[in-house]
C-alpha cells in the first residue's frame, strides 16, 4: 500500500460506510474525529477516548508548532508515542488557526508570517513547511496548507483565495513524502459559489490526493447555506477517496452531512461543551449547570453506556459543576465524546442495513424532543415552598413530557469555537 | 458485629499489620486514605482511584454539609452512592475545617457558629449536628466533632481545649446512632504535653470507642515534634483498635508514624502536590514544570506500575503542565496516589514478613538520594548551544547520579495544606 486505502462497503442514498487503512490502523467511516489540539484531548485519557469508539483523533499543527514544537515531539517518538495514541492521527495543516488565533499575520504567495498567542514570537508557515511539521508529528493524515475562506466573501474574494489555496495544494502535494499507510488530502474551497467549488474540486482531483476535505464551511453560514454547498459539492467528488467535512459540528451538523455523503468530521464541540456544563444527549442537549438537576437522580441519558451515565446522577454531575471540581468537565466530556461516537456507530449500522433514512430521521426527531423534567423535589430548600408537582392521573406512570428548556440546540460555528485555545 | 471490626494480624516491634472491617468492605492497614474533600478525588475518577489499591476515602464535613448539603446527599443515596464509591467512607468532624476556612467564628461550650466561606451563610456545629451529619452522608467512620487544638498552645490553653474536646466526645458518642459496620472514633488532643495526652487517651478509653484518632498534629510544630508525640501517645493507647494519624503526611511522615504504631493516615498531599506538578517518587520528588524534563523520555519513576508512569514520559507531562491541560494534574495525581498506596502496600508486606526496619529504612534512604538528571536534550533550543554532555566513562553506562535540584522535600504542614479548598 501507499498512501492510505479507502474501501467503500455500502451506500445507501448517497450516505456512505466505508473504511480507510492507514498504517495505524483502520478507521470505520463515517467517522467522528476527537481534537486532541496540544496532543491532548481536553479533560481525557487516551485510554478513555479508545473507550468510546474513536478511532482517530485531531491534532492541531498550529498549537504543536509553538509548544512543544514538532521537533520536541519528534525527539520524543512523534506523537503518536508522545501522546500514548498508538490509532491514526490526522493533523490540519495550522492555516485556519492562524488565522483565527494568532497576531499580525502577513499573507503573501509564499505563506503566512505571522506572532504566537502564546509569547509573541515571530513564524513562518508555508505549504512545504506545513508538510514538513506534520511529518515530523508523524501524522498519517497530513492537510495541505490552505486559505480558509472567510464568510461571507465577494465572488471575487472567494475566487482569489481559492486560486491561492490551489496553487497551495500543488506545492503541498510536491513537498509531501510519501510513506506506506500515511497520505495527503487536498481541502476544497470556494465559498458558497457552485463554480467556484467546482474549478476547486477538479483542480486538487487534477493534482491527485488520498482524500478530499471540504473547508470553508462551518465559518458561520449557518446549517441551511452549508448543506446546499454540501449538495452541489459532493457529486463532483471522486467516489473512490474519503471526504473530510472540517470543523463540523453538532449531531445534526453529523447527520445531515452523512446523508450528503461525508466521511469524516471533527469538532471541538463535544469536549469543549463538556467542559462548560453541556451534555448532548438523546435528546438533544442538557446544562447540567441548571437548578432543576440538583435533585435528579436519573443519569444525562438513560440509552447511554458511558460510564458516566452508567454510575453518576445528574444530581451529582450538577454538583461537580458548581463545586468547580475537575471531575465534572471530565464526566461530560466523556459522555458527550461517547454519545457523538454512537451517532456515528448508528449511522454506520444503518447505511449497511439499507434503512438510512429511516433510522437518521428518528435521532433528528427525538433530538428536537427535548429532555424530560424530573419529579419535584422532595427537599425543598429552606424559605422557598416547594412548587407543587403535578399529580400521576390514572393510568399513567409520568406526568407529560416537559420539554427542557436548557435544551436549546447550540450553534456550532468552528469560527466561534476556535476562537479559544483549543 | 456491632461497629467496625478491627483485627491484628501481625506487629513488627511497634509497627502493626491490621485489618479494618465495616459494612462496605475490610480496609488493610496500614492504610492511607485519598481525601475527596466535596465527594471527589480531585481529578480523579473512583475506578482510577480504586485502581491504585485505595480502599478507603475521605470526605470533609464541612464542605458537604455546605454544598451540596447532607440532606441532598442522603436524598440521593448517601456518599457512596451519590460519587460512586462503595468501599469504606471516612468522614471527619467538619471541626478542623471551621478552624481554618470559615469567616467570623465563634466558639462557645455548645458548638460552633461561623460564616460559610462560599456564600457567607450562617452555620452552627454542634457534636449532635456534626455526629447527625455524619449520619446523613452514611459514612462508615464518623469522627467525633473535636477542637484541633493550635500550635503553639501553652499548657493551659492545651488543657482547657482538650477537655472541651473530651466533653464533646462523650456528647458525639451519646449522638451516634450504632449500625453493624458503622462506627465512631475518638480523637485524642493535648498539644505537645504528655500529661495531657495520657489524659486525653484515658477520657476516650473510658467513653470507649471504634478506633482512636491522634489530631492536633501536622499543623506547624514539624516531623521531629510530631513523632515524640507518637512516642509518648501510642503506648497509652489501646492494642485492639486502630489508630488513625489525622492530615499526614508526606512518604517519610507515614513511614515514621507507621513505625510508631498507627494505623491509618489521610492527606491532601498526594492530589494536590500532584495539581500543581509535583510528583513523588522512590527517589523523593520531582516538579515536572521544572526545564530540564522537557526532552526526558524517562517515565516519572521507571520501577512504578501506574498507567502515568507506564504510558508517558516526563517531557510529555511537562508538555501538559506548560500547556496548562486539565490532563497533567490527572496524571500526576494518579501517579501520586498509586505511589502513596505502593508505600503502604510494601510497608504492610514487611511487617508481616517480619523485616519493616530493614525495608522501612531502604525506603528512606533511597528518598533522600534524589532524582537522576537525563541525560543531554539532543535538541538545542536556538540560539542557546547545547550543554556538553558528559562522556560515558570506560565500564560505566551512564554519568555519575546528579540530585535533582527540584527534589527539595515538601513540608507536610496541615494547617497550609489545608488553607485552600481541599
Amino acid at each position: 500500500m501507499t498512501g492510505i486505502g479507502f474501501d467503500l462497503l455500502a451506500t445507501d442514498g448517497r450516505a456512505r460506510r466505508g473504511r480507510v487503512t492507514t498504517a495505524h490502523g483502520t478507521i470505520e467511516t463515517p467517522a467522528f474525529m476527537p481534537v486532541g489540539t496540544a496532543a491532548t484531548v481536553k479533560a481525557m485519557t487516551t485510554d478513555a477516548v479508545a473507550s468510546t469508539g474513536a478511532e482517530i483523533l485531531l491534532g492541531n499543527t498550529y498549537h504543536l508548532m509553538l509548544r512543544p514544537t514538532a521537533e520536541r515531539v519528534a525527539q520524543l517518538g512523534g506523537l503518536h508515542r508522545f501522546m500514548n495514541w498508538d490509532k491514526p492521527i490526522l493533523t490540519d495543516s495550522g492555516g485556519f488557526q492562524v488565522m483565527s488565533l494568532s497576531d499580525l499575520r502577513t499573507m503573501s504567495e509564499e505563506g503566512v508570517t505571522f506572532k504566537s498567542h502564546l509569547d509573541g514570537s515571530r513564524h513562518h508557515l508555508t505549504p512545504e513547511r506545513s508538510i514538513q511539521i506534520q511529518h515530523m508529528l508523524d501524522s498519517n493524515i497530513t492537510m495541505c496548507l490552505d486559505e480558509c475562506t472567510p464568510f461571507p466573501a465577494t465572488e471575487a474574494q472567494a475566487e482569489s483565495s481559492m486560486r491561492l489555496s490551489m496553487r497551495w495544494a500543488r506545492r503541498s502535494k510536491d513537498a509531501f513524502v510519501e510513506r506506506p499507510g500515511y497520505g495527503l488530502f487536498g481541502i476544497v474551497q470556494g465559498s458558497v459559489y457552485p463554480e467556484q467549488r467546482a474549478e476547486s474540486v477538479a483542480a486538487l482531483t487534477d493534482i491527485g490526493f488520498d482524500g478530499y476535505a471540504i473547508g470553508g464551511l462551518a465559518v458561520g453560514e449557518g446549517q441551511e447555506t452549508m448543506f446546499r454547498v454540501l449538495d452541489f459539492t459532493e457529486p463532483l467528488m471522486v467516489k473512490d477517496r474519503p471526504r473530510y467535512l472540517m470543523g463540523v459540528g453538532r449531531p445534526s451538523d453529523l447527520i445531515g452531512a452523512v446523508r450528503r455523503g461525508v466521511d469524516m468530521f471533527d469538532c471541538v464541540m463535544p469536549t469543549r461543551s463538556g467542559r462548560t456544563g453541556q451534555a448532548f444527549v438523546r435528546r438533544g442537549t442538557i446544562n447540567i449547570r441548571n437548578a432543576r438537576h440538583a435533585h435528579d437522580e436519573r443519569p444525562l441519558d438513560a440509552e447511554c453506556g458511558c460510564p458516566t451515565c452508567r454510575s453518576y446522577s445528574r444530581g451529582y454531575l450538577h454538583h461537580l459543576f458548581k463545586a468547580d471540581e475537575m471531575l465534572g468537565p471530565m464526566l461530560l466530556t466523556w459522555h458527550n465524546l461517547h454519545y457523538y461516537q454512537d451517532v456515528m456507530r448508528t449511522m454506520r449500522e444503518a447505511i449497511a442495513d439499507g434503512n438510512f433514512e429511516e433510522v437518521s430521521s428518528a435521532m433528528e426527531a427525538r433530538m428536537n424532543e427535548g429532555d424530560i423534567e424530573a419529579t419535584v423535589d422532595p427537599i425543598a430548600k429552606p424559605g422557598k415552598p416547594p412548587k407543587q408537582g403535578r399529580p400521576p392521573k390514572a393510568g399513567k406512570d409520568t406526568a407529560p413530557p416537559k420539554v427542557d428548556k436548557d435544551s436549546e440546540p447550540p450553534k456550532a460555528e468552528r469560527v466561534e469555537e476556535e476562537k479559544t485555545d483549543e
